[in-house]
């Protein structure tokens, strides 16, 4: 089962430049930045209930989000909902012959995570999310 | 203050293959849906959480949802956040200089809405919404 958006997605070129709308000009709260080589991104991640948005600037031009960056400028790159068992929504979805990106869970930002592939959803990116203990 | 994420816009060439995936396969619950003459889109609602999956199909090319639509062929469309007092968010975003679309509160499916103009952040879409009392 979905509990609740666990992140917005979005790709900006500049971190700090995205910081100051979504932090100084929104009011939205800071909670941590982090680099992830492996994803070619750097991340912040700002609270609003019990969601956050998730800025993405790309470090790596030729990963998904510098990719993304290059085509779009930046935008809602996708959404990533909370489950308490990623690998049992991982084989709903494969049951129900969701085209997928990642064919088994792996560490992520927000936890143990997979993306479904976006040709499911005519072009939107949908992330499964188990948080981990911190 | 944003309270939270009232719901993620995503635009879809038709709402009932939209449902297909967004009930059916990722198992979202079904609310409502809508037709909203005035701007040009049949609208769905599926509640995760405390938020909404608002998928938006148009009836209307010329509207701004037919042109998103023509142009990226559906996709993440917009976000909202849900404040208790829209008319307050709008001067505050006005204050500090963030381009708006909407410069009054205007009546939209959420309650009372409002815009902000997406250049203000590199493409993004953000609307703020104060719930109306059903």
């Amino acid at each position: 089962m979905l509990k609740k958006i666990h992140h917005v997605g979005v790709v900006v070129p500049n971190l700090e430049q995205g910081l100051k709308f979504w932090r100084d000009s929104l009011g939205l709260r800071f909670t941590k930045s982090a680099t992830i080589e492996e994803q070619g991104v750097r991340a912040a991640l700002l609270r609003v209930g019990e969601s956050e948005i998730e800025l993405l600037e790309p470090i790596n031009p030729d990963g998904g989000v510098g990719k993304f960056l290059a085509r779009r400028g930046g935008g809602l790159h996708h959404v990533c909902f909370e489950t308490d068992n990623v690998e049992l929504e991982l084989d709903a979805a494969r049951a129900k012959q969701v085209p997928l990106i990642d064919q088994k869970p792996r560490v992520g930002l927000a936890g143990m995570i997979c993306f479904l592939h976006p040709k499911a959803t005519r072009g939107v990116l949908v992330e499964y999310a188990q948080p981990m203990d911190e």
